[in-house]
């Protein structure tokens, strides 16, 4: 059988290899140091009010949420997530406009196959984020990225991209980006709303799986509040617990049925019993002073990051994410790909830039998660980090 | 917006309709009386036992079962389903072997991103289980249907059919079969692994939906157990909750590799909890018992369907299932579409069989579920079903 797989293959599958993030996953185990998974602190995982949750959720409502259900349900869970993210995005969304996923990544594989025939056009920040390329990738679609600034794109190559390519869709992640930690500006936003407005034939994916995590400064509007072809994807992967695996689409009605028709296709509906528990968890205790704690236990990992980078290694270039989980360094004139084999041998792992790109390109920068180690092993880390450089650097290129 | 919808939709969107289970699940509240899902009875969800395990599960393992975890993971339950179903299927299989899914309707979907090109044609039993249907849609295959006899296809048309047509893969459900509650013979298994194994550029998809539920006679070797290009589909939906959401796959590795690719992008895993949650629930409890307790039960049904409409539907024909959660009903010369709305108007329901191919096609079956309703209901909802068929004689045509 191992010989002669391929020919049973569709042709989607030839060209895509396993994930990084699987590999990341895999390797997190172990003594190893890992700056490279996006994965939360488990100290920050509600493990007694879940564990409450669960307890009342099946005593009272055993029969039913053990039962299948509808596609989009569950429903008490979808009023909540249409009132508290309406406020906090300024999107006009009812319970009705909510499809709950298995976290989002579910939601880039639905938007594929939705609305990407092979050869279509995705309009991706550069660098992007990793799971999303991993699902756009069986749709077989062509990609055009466009860099990130300061303080989002710049929207004149928005607006040239948007007319020249006509993508089906702009994937963007405005808020402390994945990889780059970096976030739009209010009037980045506002432009990017408009350019799309003038262009009204592309869709906006807005993810927001980190909109929460706001360390300092002040909350922006989505933009999708400002542009009516948008969908807007959330996460409770990072404030609640990545092993619930619940996100949620937001969508108008036109985009959303699709979507719930291939998500019905794709397994019926996320886990009902799941639902119920987290309905029970973000509305019987305290979530917003859960989120403050969280807020302010990564903001003390990044801290630290940031000081132990400066301290020990002193080339690293980098903005301070104002919240989220990333740091991005760039090590100018560094082959990060290179460094990644340096850093696994001395005991630490990241995230090299080849792999936020479908078309690679500047080599010299990686992502490095704070949220998952804490603050006395990332200086740790960040220490075999600054030796692994010092090992590259040395080594015969 | 709702205008200009079609041009950014994906091809293999336009001719997709939402199904009829998800029409079946949404009217199945209400007053009407339902024989139209494949829905358990709530009575059978170990809801105390899964109360516990929850308890449990948290409590001894929170931060873990919280986290993000690898594709094919939980491994506990892996271990325990490769030794459960190995025994019992005769294939021989190791955790290794299993991938976690969201229920059996995720496994068609990765199936057909993992093989399925535009055009490539999948074989199908004739009728067939309308959910796969809807899964499979996306990949925009060929459908080739194969007639069931009352011990299963006839092996020469599928020979026929396997050189004719080359299917990508064959789709059967030996054991209880949705929608026709038929099941292959031994004799039956045994050719059609040997008309495989004559044609090995063809997968064989076995469904085992219902496997444990046997009310009557000796349960069969699985045919994967004999054919080595063989992916085996099993679920908890019926034999745990279904608001779970967890079901699983068995593949040999040159199979497995690109569904837990597909698995990953799609999801990057199941949930993490329940899958701790359910391990629980088989290991801690008798789960032997709770399943001998739900073949009692629904052994009442079927045996009380049976007797309603050899009482009062006496033009019914049917084979009486050894097990499983469906009775197929033929009424000689009767439109079931069309009976369909009379019985809806009587307030009860049904699936036609339209619903149950690709093609339509012999139009005077359907689907009557009695696991659902308790014996009482089904009595009543015989007697509805009676009387709509009165009705549609008496309509003019």
């Amino acid at each position: 059988m191992e010989s002669d797989t391929s020919p049973l293959l569709a042709r989607r599958m030839r060209d895509i290899k396993p994930s990084f993030i699987r590999e990341i996953l895999a390797a997190a185990g172990g003594n190893t140091i890992s700056f490279a998974g996006g994965l939360p602190h488990p100290e920050s995982f509600p493990a007694h009010e879940i564990r409450e949750s669960a307890d009342r959720a099946i005593e009272r409502d055993g029969r039913s949420i053990l039962q299948y259900t509808v596609t989009e349900w569950y429903r008490p869970l979808r009023e909540w997530i249409a009132h508290r993210y309406g406020l906090l995005t300024g999107v006009n969304m009812s319970a009705d406009d909510i499809i709950i996923t298995n976290g989002s990544q579910q939601a880039f594989d639905l938007i594929g196959k939705a609305f990407v025939d092979p050869g279509d056009t995705i309009l991706l920040e550069s660098p992007t984020y990793l799971g999303a390329l991993q699902a756009f990738e069986f749709f077989e679609p062509r990609y055009e990225e466009l860099d990130l600034g300061q303080d989002g794109p710049n929207t004149e190559h928005l607006r040239t991209s948007l007319e020249r390519h006509r993508p089906k869709f702009f994937y963007a992640i405005p808020a402390f980006q994945n990889p780059s930690g970096g976030s739009y500006s209010a009037k980045c936003r506002t432009e990017v709303a408009r350019a799309l407005s003038d262009h009204s034939q592309t869709i906006l994916v807005e993810d927001d799986p980190y909109g929460e995590l706001r360390f300092d400064g002040t909350r922006h509007r989505a933009i999708a509040a400002d542009y009516e072809h948008s969908i807007l994807l959330g996460s409770f992967s990072k404030i609640a617990a990545p092993g619930l695996r619940l996100g949620w689409i937001y969508a108008p009605r036109a985009l959303r049925e699709p979507l719930v028709i291939a998500k019905q296709a794709a397994d019926l509906h996320s886990g009902h019993l799941t639902q119920a528990i987290l309905h029970r968890f973000v509305t019987e205790h305290d979530f917003d002073a859960h989120i403050d704690a969280i807020i302010a236990r990564y903001r003390t990992h990044r801290d630290a990051m940031v000081a132990a980078l400066r301290e020990t290694l002193p080339e690293a270039r980098f903005s301070v994410p104002e919240g989220g989980m990333f740091l991005w360094v760039q090590l100018p004139g560094c082959d990060t790909h290179a460094l990644f084999k340096f850093a696994t041998m001395c005991g630490v792992t990241f995230v090299p830039w080849a792999a936020f790109s479908p078309h690679g390109g500047c080599a010299d920068c990686m992502r490095l998660n704070y949220s998952n180690c804490d603050p006395e092993t990332i200086r740790r880390g960040v220490a075999l980090l600054a030796e692994a450089y010092e090992q590259y650097q040395k080594s015969p290129r």
